[in-house]
């Protein structure tokens, strides 16, 4: 029997999952990946194999009232078709915040989903998907190992400077602080930088994930030392839909002047903004790509986008004290090669130059010159996840064991 | 009779003013300057010449009621003394914020005024006590000519890329942008840098006003090209009792999850946040100083606040595309040797080097070495509201007699 885990990770709406095998003493191996979209309403399952290739799929109607507990179980059915050979041992769970409780991932009992509950309102819109699939499965499948691996855990080590927000003491002792997110694919490229380049493992990299959600994060020896983004998912890089850096008196003025709901404000900054309010088109880089040269409110967008990482990116390089090596990862990052292009042309000043045709074949160094390094490199936070639930396991079984 | 007019710098309970004369074709002069302190209670007067000795002084009790309007016409009053050399023609007065339509000073008449009025909602705290004492003198000095004089001026070369928040369009034309203060500093600042060093007036350089009110402007070829305030005078550093750059999230959860009301919130940031919330100690970096040896809490806040310099010292070097030179100004940049050494220290990244004698001796220049240059240049926006408020008046004349 292969012992064999899922690694999930809830939206609003959406189930992506990955099945993982773990032999023993190795690295986690990715035996099929998928996801459930649209759930609530029409819904689709459709599952690959690591090559991408089509195993399976599924379509609901609207009236199957497929939402996520349907989601969850028809998964678990699905692979039932293979427990002669393997065992569904645990289920590791994406969850956005772990507040400053939890630095690490977490075998999850009541008393932590909990604590993990009262974390909702630093993060309203992402927080309760993401826990939604924990409570279900312990209500339908009771005994099933489940663990949480977090967004903010990575950058736990960041010093108490770091993280600080010059508020009263009263506020910071309520937790309003600094958390950063997307800790499970900067773990990831830390963890694959010795592959790349060994000094760049050892030294100061500017990792910039950029996808629907983005963000920088500052490297140093592989530990977080800096983020861009900040208490909830709002700060830092201009998002798909969502601000990024804000002065806090917009949201005074969004409320007193401008006569918005705190719901209607808050749904405004998280889904109306960023690239897809700036162009007044599309949250995709690749739409607005594709329209940038006739319609200036892409360009707009995408000329803010740019800016704002490489101001975010000297920001981070006054807190590494300089810059060795330059990572982009995910949707944008790892495909985009205009932005890439973009954001190191206006890098001169820190040394960098760029290799466009390293860069337009994808790298992955696509920089030239002495200078400091650049790099795409392919995040994988569910492989991240994978690890730390069997590290998770294997911590309990000891445990149990001795 | 020699033409004189009054510099405004009007807060809640004080109105600070300076009284300039102006010779023919050269550059204002100081006469005296004082202030009016504890206005709407136990209040005093004071005035002195330009080398600071001590000219008049009276007090007043609360009983006697003396708010800005009566603190305007007893300055008035006092100048009379002078009446038979002196020409009062005109005041000009420090305007915390001239939105979108006023890039330069303005000539106040009443649709002006109505439109500085408008421009509340964006400087809640600052902008009513700024107009004050222009509506006082509209209606007890008819007739006298008034200038204001923007803190947002300066800024207003800069691009649309960089004052925008990635926010939805009808919030951009509605005036939601990055709008930057202490223009009246910077544009002194800029006029200046050539008397210290001639490439510094035409390279990038990075102005620190850091004084109750903090922020960092960076210039090229004396025009500014980015700030680090915004929208509201909260933005960017941490100042005395403001917080500075704030995740839009925390005040999401100030008004639900913290239940405060709109105005208790916008106080907390406003009047409560920064070195006195971080430090819960003092506002006044001398207190912080003289306690940091032997108080945790003080020591984080001073700090913070160098940290947060130096991060945004390094988004405005990317903003730049490097840095020829640093300015430090107003009260704690220009008294503070402490925390110039501490932010030189963590600039090694970008070049610089402390000349630890000449930083203990004021400067004016404070760097070693062959990298980029540091400075202590004392601010004076009074005179540049004196420069401003001439400027105008002379184009009225023109205008009046072509």
């Amino acid at each position: 029997m292969i012992p064999t885990f899922i690694v999930v990770n809830a939206g609003s709406s959406s189930l992506k999952f990955q099945v993982f095998e773990q032999p023993d003493g190795a690295e986690a191996r990715l035996v099929w990946k998928g996801l459930y979209e649209g759930l609530g309403g029409a819904s689709h399952f459709l599952v690959r194999d690591p090559s991408g290739a089509k195993l399976d799929e599924t379509t609901w109607s609207a009236e199957d009232g497929v939402g996520h507990e349907e989601a969850l179980m028809h998964l678990v059915s699905w692979l039932s078709q293979y427990r002669e050979e393997r065992k569904l041992i645990a289920i590791g769970h994406r969850v956005v915040h772990g507040g400053e409780t939890f630095s690490g991932p977490v075998l999850v009992d009541e008393t932590i989903l909990q604590t993990l509950e009262t974390l909702i309102p630093l993060a309203p819109l992402h927080q309760p998907h993401n826990l939604e699939p924990i409570k279900i499965v312990r209500r339908r499948l009771p005994g099933m190992p489940q663990v949480a691996c977090f967004d903010t855990g990575f950058h736990q080590d960041q010093s108490s400077l770091v993280t600080m927000f010059a508020l009263p003491r009263e506020m910071r002792e309520r937790g309003v602080r600094r958390y950063g997110f997307h800790g499970l694919s900067y773990d990831y490229i830390a963890s694959v930088l010795k592959d790349y380049d060994h000094g760049l493992a050892e030294g100061r990299v500017i990792a910039a994930h950029l996808g629907n959600g983005a963000s920088l994060c500052a490297l140093k020896g592989g530990v977080s030392v800096a983020t861009t983004m900040g208490f909830s998912a709002l700060d830092g890089l201009p998002m798909g839909t969502r601000c990024g850096a804000l002065d806090a008196g917009v949201v005074f003025y969004m409320l007193r002047e401008m006569k918005l709901s705190l719901e209607n404000a808050e749904r405004l900054l998280y889904t109306k903004s960023g690239l897809l309010g700036v162009s007044g088109l599309s949250n995709d880089m690749r739409t607005l790509r594709a329209n940038a040269a006739a319609n200036a409110d892409a360009r707009n967008a995408i000329d803010l986008f740019v800016y704002r990482i490489t101001r975010e990116i000297g920001s981070l390089v006054a807190a590494l004290g300089g810059i060795d090596g330059l990572v982009f990862t995910a949707g944008i990052g790892e495909n985009d090669a205009a932005t890439r292009a973009e954001v190191i042309a206006a890098l001169g000043w820190a040394g960098l130059a760029l290799d466009e045709a390293a860069n337009a074949s994808g790298g992955p160094r696509i920089s030239s010159g002495s200078g400091p390094t650049a790099w795409v490199i392919p995040t994988n936070e569910e492989l991240v996840i994978a690890r730390q639930t069997w590290s998770v396991l294997g911590a309990a079984q000891d445990k149990l064991a001795s």
